[in-house]
């Protein structure tokens, strides 16, 4: 097959505030809550508990990318059942997840301290209040359209993709932005090629500049 | 870990009508539809009936803060099945759970009986003509944005949050500002606390002012 | 426990245009598309085909309603599943449905004939084309919000609530009203009584006035 | 039964751009990415991974009408199930599905080959960066409207239905529009007979004229 030329622009589409991206630059974990974060935060109860939870492929997509990029994604959630393990399992994300605490403090702190991070090197997704300690000490605090008021009220940034429907997404490619890396790997995603491994220290030397 | 202060405000940011949280304030017990209520109404029917139920984590927080604060959620559904029993053991609903009467008014006035309450003390969220017997009699009549419109023209409240996806927890946030329990609750959750026991007479003196 | 007066007015709110209740007057038979009107429209498909399927609480009540008062819902699906039977066998509409066959008019002549009707006593509710032979001969064509847009030009009603979460309960409630039956339902539902029976040849002779 | 004479008009009611039209006029393929495109794009995980999809009827018989009209429509997904697999088979996909390939590109570029097609007779449809190098390179490009900014971007058409909900279907919709067998085959639907196979070579000579 005769191989046709590409024509369609490689320039990034996406627009964030400039102040967000400044806050979201020193950002090197993000935590992230599961249910009405990575999922749309209905619990799907069978006789035996949760049978089945919904989740995002594009949240999916995006966790890959800004593990690329060297920006760790860690699940905190206060549940904790088969169907999330399966999901972390495939993301890869099962390594370092604090699961089934109802207080996520001191997972979280333990956590920090485990990767060697400061909270100013954290952002955090959340959408209730077992959420709010750690959005009130994170550098960058995002929380999607459905949340409760008193997040709403104290968040950085609201996404406008719904949970479950590339809420976290939307978080990741802002860090993927406020990083400089966002670029490279849609340059490398509409070529067709596998995104490569970004390196996180060359990353920190050559932040964003005018996007 | 160097403990970083917490610079998040703790101030509510929740808001509700001075009258209907006037008319909220004598309530004691707050009973509970399932279907198009604590669910987004869709009936998830399998070979041998209803296999899977929907409901709401932010729902979930709610009715736990609620108890703590000594307003006791009731369920009261025209329906029973394996995924609801469940769901009601795990939020501690299943001892005067009222389930599988088509006529739900009997069984209200037992449990109220029971429970040494009256009407005037009882709050009613439904969504269709079976809650009507008891939306009518309720100190307090709630229900979510989507609702037969017969509700919809009977009640104090409707919520802003769909039902499944938080119109609870909207109800039960009204149920304890009214309470004056909203805001020791919230300072709480901001520090990462367990939400402790408030004594229900201590708070039926001081109730909630200017807020 | 002292009985507490109902203060809550009995009269209907629900309101349909006039010259839409006065060609649904003739009604006697509502013939029901299944996917996209009796549910959302989502087939959810496990190993074994379509294992759950999702139907709304207040499409059930509104049913039995109807049938109370002497209209027939009968179900024209040109799909079949152990769910769906389950649903049907649940609302007492196993009998005469019409399962299985991918082109609806036989099957929905064959039915009117075993009924004694005609269409020009039929209410059809469709969502797509299989249904529009169906709609273009019934008395009163109806279909939900979100259907094709040859579906949405060819019918005398379009509902306001979604498949799945009301859309039927709208067409049951005005064939209810179109009856001069929904006022006497509606008392008795907030009065906490059982529906009793309607008779239909008595609704016949009391067709609606200003209503 | 007497016949009655079907009242209702054929005309066809849906109304495309003329320049969309033009530029769908060559295609003969429908490449069509699963999660996101044929379903919400949420993925039901249960113990043992995706146990459920969610797909829409709307969409299956869209699909089977472009079958009918000569264009061939072919999934290309990076994922793969069980669930996925059922629903192939029922709509008669499951011969050329490209499935499980996290790169698109090569997978597509065979099936290409192996049809005997070329990109300027590939429509593609798709909402997540994978997609970007089949979009980049079809003759017609296409995306449900919740989809990533760099795709919504870069389509020639987004559609008004919710991917899981009939998004697919309207790109049938337009396709069949474009072949000019549109008409012929709603006509066949209103009077109730089975669509019948139509000559793709026939239809490449009678283009669409003024619709």
């Amino acid at each position: 097959m005769t191989p046709i030329p590409v024509t369609c622009d490689t320039h990034p589409c996406l627009n964030f505030d400039a102040e967000v991206l400044l806050r979201a630059q020193a950002v090197r974990v993000l935590l992230l809550d599961v249910d009405g974060v990575l999922t749309p935060g209905d619990l799907l109860v069978g006789e035996g508990g949760e049978v089945i939870k919904r989740f995002s492929t594009l949240d999916g997509h995006g966790l890959r990318l800004l593990a690329a990029s060297g920006v760790r994604p860690v699940v905190v959630s206060g549940r904790d059942s088969p169907p999330l393990r399966e999901r972390l399992r495939e993301l890869g994300l099962e390594a370092h997840a604090v699961l089934g605490k109802s207080r996520k403090l001191p997972g979280a702190e333990d956590l920090l301290r485990e990767l060697g991070l400061r909270w100013e090197q954290a952002a955090v997704m959340g959408d209730d209040w077992p959420d709010l300690p750690l959005l009130a000490r994170a550098q960058f605090a995002a929380c999607p359209p459905v949340a409760h008021p008193e997040v709403l009220a104290r968040v950085h940034y609201r996404t406008t993709a719904a949970a479950g429907f590339g809420a976290v997404r939307e978080v990741c490619d802002l860090l993927l932005v406020a990083q400089g890396a966002y670029r490279r790997l849609l340059e490398q995603a509409i070529a067709g090629e596998e995104e490569s491994q970004v390196k996180p220290t060359l990353l920190s030397t050559s932040p964003l500049r005018g996007s």
